[in-house]
């Protein structure tokens, strides 16, 4: 995707120095633009846990670079295979609820175990991760085009007038390494000249939304509209939402969605309403082990700090300001999981399928 | 209620002074507390469009102390009444949703419309808007006593573990003049001894629970916790929630509820997750003209400004700060309607009733 007219991918090799991947630092958007470099495990953790970079496809990418970044110690013998699978049980800790990071970290782990030599070991590190990423990236594509047909059905129905998509938190190509998964068909359908509109809900505490989403559809010249995340349910009454479509860090077997606080509401809002509810996702957010989503998936509780406070730009810099008497507690629960029931519809890089175990199993015949 | 240990109401008539009405400025809570002088009727549209007073009830009495501060005007004869009943036009356009601003224009309107005296009318209008202030507290009171046996039964039913309520916006003394509607059976379980505790939704975009909500519980002694707007389904999911109380800034005649946007989201939520959702209200803020709230209540559209800026304390002072990028544009809207068949029951001065017409027109038969 571009910024400013250049192309970009959210995670990349830094030109020149291949032991030194680069990133953006999407804490500082949409107000500064900065590319951070990644070199040593530890810039990994933080880079995931602090949110530097967020989104479960591009968080297990970076999971995997992170391993990357541990072959490349000089420790050698029974101390490495040591240090390296440290290195993996911390990367897991940073974040509980994408599946994805576990996922890349164990797949990596697994190619280089039986590698002595460190380096031809860093070789293959590296060439796994960058091959993630590519494959991230197709799936991303494929997400976009199974999605297109969704929308372009809407557009016929609306007679080319402008289909209203609604979208909570960022799953766009900043979640991802391209295109996004949620964001995916809409930018497919506005590149082919079907006119969408998106409600982007802010997202609090972290606003992803207003702070990504609206970035980079603007950067991408999508007509969008911020709105605060309380709206959607009247948008809908009115009939001023065409389809919610969403990302998820994590599907359960039975079809249940984990995804950032506060979508399993609009889904209700989406029932009630008879809007359709669409979750985009790469099937290595699917987490085959999990048969009730609500149950067993875990949800990450975050620092009450993120709604104490707010991040935003003063004018001349970014601040951090208060927004409630200072004695008082909050609490912050990262995600919430949306039961199957009030999905309309998976839409994944294999195709489209109902949100249940029937459903998935259906487009992978390989989990039965 | 007390802030500061010291009895305070939100509105009232200067010692010494009958011509000056003064106020809390809402709009620096929690960080600045600030008392404002109302004078003409200029202040008093101006302290309702800002928001310096918020919520039905006080809106209501705010509305009629500013017909009073009219009839201060030495203006005399036709261009009197004109002018009385200009100011009762621009204070009615200040805020379109509360039916309470209309209900107590309109009655102090008939009150002196008679009255030829100027005297004589403004020491009418002042008696009627400190009765129409006495009879908020006694309908809040009332609330307060009708919601307190909601409340103790669900605190014994969890032997005497605290009573989880969540709540959205502010209808707490501050949307009142005392009490609050909302708030009214929390604070008198909390003073009869009933541990009971608060889930305060933020209640984006002018987070009127963080900051109001928060500040007058935490004044009162109230165990209480804010949680971002998109948190409540989740809460509920796990059983967090025993019940959800909230106020209404316009009730139709079929029971829906017009209240702050994202009310609607929590009803769905509270619905499917069988937690009771009550509506605690003052009779005035029936609109009995109305069959269908969701089709015939207007719903304010607020300036976009306070999606885009959120104000809080910098560490020195008040700030605005830009949440998204400045060329994105925002939308907001006031209020959602909640249907009918979402609340469990309307809490009234009256008693409690199915939120119906039939349930309705059992407690108020006069409407039949």
């Amino acid at each position: 995707m571009k910024i400013q007219g250049k192309h970009y991918r959210t995670i990349w090799v830094k030109e020149d120095d291949p032991t030194t991947i680069q990133t953006l630092d999407q804490r500082l958007l949409p107000f500064h633009f900065e590319i951070v470099d990644l070199k040593k495990p530890i810039d990994y953790e933080v880079a995931i846990s602090d949110m530097i970079v967020r989104g479960a496809p591009l968080i297990g990418v970076a999971g995997a670079f992170g391993i990357y970044s541990a072959t490349l110690s000089p420790i050698k013998g029974r101390e490495r295979e040591k240090y390296i699978l440290e290195v993996a049980a911390s990367l897991k800790k940073t974040r509980p609820t994408a599946i994805d990071l576990f996922h890349s970290v164990d797949k990596i782990l697994r190619s280089i175990q039986e590698i002595r030599n460190p380096f031809n070991q860093a070789e293959k590190a590296l060439e796994l991760a960058k091959s993630m990423a590519e494959e991230s990236i197709k799936g991303c594509k494929r997400i976009g085009e199974n999605g297109l047909d969704i929308i372009r059905r809407v557009s016929r129905q609306k007679k080319n007038q402008p289909v209203n998509i609604l979208t909570h938190c960022n799953a766009g190509w900043l979640a991802c390494i391209d295109y996004g998964t949620a964001t995916a068909p809409i930018y497919r359908a506005h590149d082919e000249g079907i006119p969408v509109h998106v409600w982007v809900d802010e997202t609090r505490p972290r606003n992803q939304g207003s702070r990504l989403t609206a970035y980079e559809l603007g950067e991408h010249g999508v007509p969008h509209t911020v709105i605060a995340d309380n709206t959607g349910g009247h948008l809908m009454q009115h009939g001023l939402v065409d389809m919610v479509i969403v990302g998820t860090d994590r599907t359960s077997r039975n079809g249940d969605v984990a995804n950032k606080i506060g979508t399993y509401l609009k889904a209700l809002a989406a029932k009630d309403n008879n809007v359709p509810f669409y979750v985009a996702l790469p099937s290595s957010s699917i987490d085959w082990s999990i048969h009730n989503g609500i149950k067993e998936i875990p949800i990450e509780t975050r620092s009450d700090h993120e709604v104490k406070y707010i991040q935003g730009w003063n004018g001349t810099k970014l601040d951090d300001i208060l927004l409630m008497p200072y004695t008082s507690k909050a609490l912050n629960f990262g995600f919430d999981v949306t039961p199957g029931h009030l999905v309309t519809a998976l839409i994944t890089e294999k195709g489209i399928c109902p949100a249940s175990e029937e459903g998935l199993l259906e487009l992978f015949p390989d989990q039965r």
